[in-house]
């Protein structure tokens, strides 16, 4: 870990020129009618969950390109989501994912606890094959034609839900790489229909206090078909299931062009918004930082959240997902979680009475400038400002490099090797 | 029109040939088990909607080059749809679009009944602003702010109604431009709201043995977001409506790369696959010529309906809807007819039984050879000997430049001037 | 006009906050080193060119909805770029389009001094039919298959320099709608052949000082292939050409996902980039405001032209190309003006020395944090101080509504009727 | 391999109707003017190169399900290819992939003779790290900031060509995954200046017989830009290096909607089409089976290749590039090789003189319609004679499962272990 006085003492530095700042801020939004502290109060009660699989260095079908001192066991990648805790205060949960972090439960819940952790959504994963596993998962999970393999996805979810429950999780979310390669390979509606039995027989298991996350993507591992390929499908899906099963949006799984942030308001609107995976990208499921390639993008679906706050019961789960090839990924994760916070001040700013009247009076110029107006806005001091009296980092990149924390475990742990990708 | 005689001399000529073509190809055909004879019988009882508003030459916003001979009214529409159905047999209905094809109920039914023609579902126009009226849709119409707006576009809907059905029609088709150029111009929610809103008003007023269908697009006019912009929202409108209620898919209204016949499975799953506007893209809504681009992707959406040719009350309409920009409007809506025809005879000879087997043992290569093979066949001798056995014309193209019927009514139509498109 | 009383009392109400905000920022930029009076001299004096079609409102293929007191003429079109450059001081030069705004030089000349207006590339227009043309463009214009088709385009574009010429234009450029809609229509070769032949006659009429740019389009209004469908063939057409000749990138007009911003690396490496049509887009050319969709994306083109300002001879040409389908396009225009301007603001502020630095030790994510930083940074008190300094509006739309110019050239302005688009 | 026995007796029990089907074909063509049996020999004459990765079993990302006996050599992939050879006749030659397959190149030569297989182009690998490598292309090779990364991969080229040298080929292909995930992490043209450099450098190395093979990709494994995204950078290098250097095509490689043929066009017209990868694909580089998703695209790309036939030197490279995820690798690659041929055979019938004057007279429905009766004749009985009367299996996919080549080698090839794709 950092350790609260090596942060102090970059803090130190840094404090005076952020004091003012953000009082130049506030001065600026006090003249907008805003009340930064109010603002404040709101970014530093955000918390965004980490996917336990982020922490180590991604990689695509042709090769992977592991960095130093890489996290070999769910322990240390605990250590590494409590340290961009540690440093950013804005996340507070880890997303696992089994059998990937299967370990045990009363373990977890104690390195949790040492590094004030708590566990959000419990990923399964029936897209690839275990060592161990009696079927495979070649030609599909849930939707299998064949019974043993879906009843074995099924088995290995509501195990899943089984290790959630003792860790303190309180969701389960599912997504599969089912679909097809070949025009014909699938007939469509009988996979569909397995699919939602499977689907069924896992609702069944979960507690009652627990939500059910389906996520849907167009394509890819599939490249013709994909079982759940949009929101329409997920909608459908959570439709058949019940009141706790609600959709997962991915921002990368979409067609190109379309407009996820519509989506979003779609679903919110027919109660069917379960949470997100946040990530950005430019041509498919590139899985990039968020906010790295189209931030406005990312403050649209903010726009949307903010104005679904008072909706009520609404709560979708906030998370990240992304792949960290060619950067250190606790940075990444650190930049990310303090993108989507930005995104959600600038939301939190925008003028939502002169809005709805220039909506009203199909004002678009000025509709699009009062979101503009927001968006353009320099939130940072107030993140900054945040982190400074939660006792985290007004920078946490550079406090997290001048420790050399990277350094420390790459001696440490033991040397993760280059891979090679799917394609060989 | 062409006239009986002139189709039977130039069916003389070719008819030998075909014979011969046809007998090679059933011989084929039955060495795979298949009777040429079922599948020209299902062929030959085969029709499609020709939308009136297709007979005259389309455009862009950029310009409209007229051709000679174009039709004024929509009586000349509808001589021209004769023609089209006198050569094809395959067109024997129209589709009205209102108030473009507005008119005295009696004579479109006697100039109807004179053709053999009868009226398909009909349109109604909420997407331009006609001269007489009092508000404009310039923001919207069903969804617009302004309850009189709406209530005017409501109006117009049941007006389309009434006209329908003096005129035998059995359905209406709702497509409206309503969306927003800007982000923040709508609020999502809100204006999907009173769509809904707008859009029971209209089904409320619908007759007990009428449909309603509407229609999603993903953009155009609209460039930020459409209020009905997926199959998603639409099967929401269709679920909140109630049962005569169902989604009309035009092929080109989707994002790039979207796999549409997943879309039409998905939608009969589920009940509400209303119908079709048929055309082909390669980029946005090109309405160009059916099956002139991906061939193989109208067959797969043909082989979606073969497959669930025996779902009780499944029976989606099925339309043409294209641009005609730089053909002979009466020429493209021959081929596109035949070309849905010969779709719909390929997706008929596709082993089905072999092709659930390889799909039950993931035997993909196979299962993608069986849509192949059947997609493979030449049936144009089926789709030919069904036109020959109803007296139409084996090559209704060349019949029909023979018979000089485009220079004939150049004679006697006024000559329509060039446009100027929608920029300036 | 609007008038410096009118601007001044406008301004004096907002002076004291913008120079509250200006100072504030001039401390944040001193602090990262940069001195915000060298930006805003560079902001101060860059102009981007307004055409003049888009002063009009702008409409789809399926409707046009004019607003009040449309511009009629050329002249009235000038005084509508008159208000913009009067108001936001970035406006100086006007883009004609031919034979739209074709006059009286002289004229044309006297109106603009009267205006402190200059004309920037002339637009030639050769996609649509004119009611005393010849021969018609339904099948292309410079790259037709008849020889006197493509030479009536020839002389039309000579026509088009001759008029510039007299109004000291410096610049021609090129957009055809050439292409087709079937597979088949056209050789893709001997069109090009075609196109190059033709457009190698323009250049041999083109003054010594003067510059030709052609212009790129995957689609629209040709919906299969188009004859300049990209950058590798503009670039094929300026290398053919000659020096004189060199590329013009339209925001909107690439495929979707398409690295834009690379491309204007590409050709300014190559020494082909000859200018900007901005905008912004969703879905295809939608002719959005510029910066309203993806404001990021624009500040990476811009981040390119920054990057390249010390290349010897590099002087690309900056203008507007939008539709203003649902505003005041004199909003719309200043808007777009402002947000060209902001994002150079920001480009200027990007700390290009760290991001070599971090670009040569292959940091991504900092170069990525060095740009965003400047994004970040909220330059709006740059741009209102310049405007202020020039006697401008520190509000140009605020100033525009109180100053009810549309109200008043809409009582003189003859009524604009509404259009039904190119499909009817 | 399977035998000349076996496959004469498979053979002869299909014999007769592949002959009345042939002869039936010949009579239909013989009515369009067309000799069948100089189109069966041109199809007999055509020959594609496999690539060597393609036998095996491909992946994605997220995971790698083997089949049973994957070939774990060099030697052993030279055997599958060349069963597929032995069935189809259609391969003989074989892409090698270095260092995948780097071998003594005497034993290579020995290998190939013994199987009736010649060496294609030789594909060089820097997009992954060796466990031998000094350097790790993680942040690019040929265009890497580092000299000695550069190098490296320079020299790894000319290894390349040393290699192929020894085994007979006469080209190298070049593809990198060199780009970026972050805006800012690289400079654009500084990093393609790197390339040219680099390029350059394997460009002096190369024999005065080869041929150098560069490809254009827009994403993958980099996922904000690609240092040769497309046909225009593609080109920029080819024209750069000198006569021997061209472009190679990869199917997949393009932004959605872009048209491929088009391209294809482009690069024969200015000299600088080098070959093609072939394959089909639906959303990115899918590397799905070639036809299987849209087989007009792929009849299209060879109706330019045939248009383009007599252009002097014209003679590009054909070759595979698939990733088999769900199929038999050897059905894949024989059932591709297959339809490879029936585009070329379908172009080759197409009628050019009709087409030609269709396009002068701007007859577009007619163009279009002589290339769709081409497109649909099914040419199969064509393929099948010519495979038939070179002792090749009539049906291959059949003569293979009955030989259980796949059986066999899988008692004797070790088990090939689950892979967990490149994100874990």
């Amino acid at each position: 870990m950092i350790g609260k006085d090596r942060i102090a003492a970059a803090n130190e530095a840094a404090e005076a020129d952020l004091r003012a700042e953000y009082d130049a801020l506030g001065a600026v939004l006090d003249r907008r009618g805003i009340d930064i502290a109010a603002v404040k109060e709101k970014v530093a009660g955000y918390g965004i969950a980490v996917p336990s699989w982020g922490v180590g260095t991604g990689g695509t079908r042709f090769a992977r390109f592991p960095g130093a001192g890489e996290p070999s066991t769910i322990f240390d990648k605990l250590d590494d989501c409590g340290v961009i805790h540690e440093l950013t205060g804005a996340t507070p949960r880890v997303s696992l994912h089994v059998p990937w972090d299967d370990a045990n439960p009363a373990d977890l819940v104690a390195k949790g606890e040492e590094l004030g952790l708590g566990f959000d959504a419990i990923n399964s994963n029936t897209f690839q094959d275990q060592a161990e596993q009696a079927a495979s998962y070649k030609f599909g999970s849930l939707s299998h034609t064949r019974e043993e393999v879906r009843s074995q996805a099924v088995e290995h979810n509501l195990y899943c839900i089984e290790l959630g429950r003792k860790i303190g999780s309180r969701a389960l979310t599912i997504w599969v790489g089912d679909g097809s390669n070949f025009p014909g390979q699938v007939n469509f509606t009988r996979q569909f229909e397995r699919y939602l039995d499977s689907a069924r027989q896992i609702y069944a298991g979960l507690p009652e206090d627990w939500r059910l996350f389906t996520e849907h993507k167009i394509f890819e591992p599939a490249f013709y078909s994909t079982v759940v390929q949009d929101w329409g499908t997920n909608y459908l899906i959570a439709t058949e299931l019940g009141d706790r099963a609600s959709c997962l949006v991915d921002l990368g799984h979409h067609a190109p062009t379309v407009n996820i942030e519509m989506i979003v308001a779609r679903l919110i609107q027919f109660g069917k918004l379960g949470g997100f995976h946040f990530n950005d990208s430019k041509y498919g499921d590139d899985d990039l930082d968020t906010g790295s390639i189209d931030p406005y993008r990312l403050f649209l679906v903010f726009n949307e959240l903010v104005e679904a706050a008072d909706v009520p019961g609404f709560d979708p789960a906030h998370m990240l997902d992304q792949s960290h090839n060619v950067t250190d990924p606790i940075e990444s994760l650190m930049n990310s979680a303090m993108e989507v916070q930005r995104a959600y001040a600038q939301a939190l700013i925008v003028d939502r009475g002169a809005l709805g009247g220039f909506q009203e009076e199909n004002d678009a110029l000025m509709a699009s400038e009062t979101l503009k107006r927001a968006f353009r806005t320099d939130v940072t001091p107030i993140l900054q400002m945040a982190r400074l009296e939660k006792g985290c980092a007004i920078d946490p990149v550079a406090t997290y490099r001048a420790s050399d924390y990277r350094g420390k475990v790459a001696d440490e742990r033991p040397v993760s090797t280059s891979g090679g990708g799917g394609i060989v």
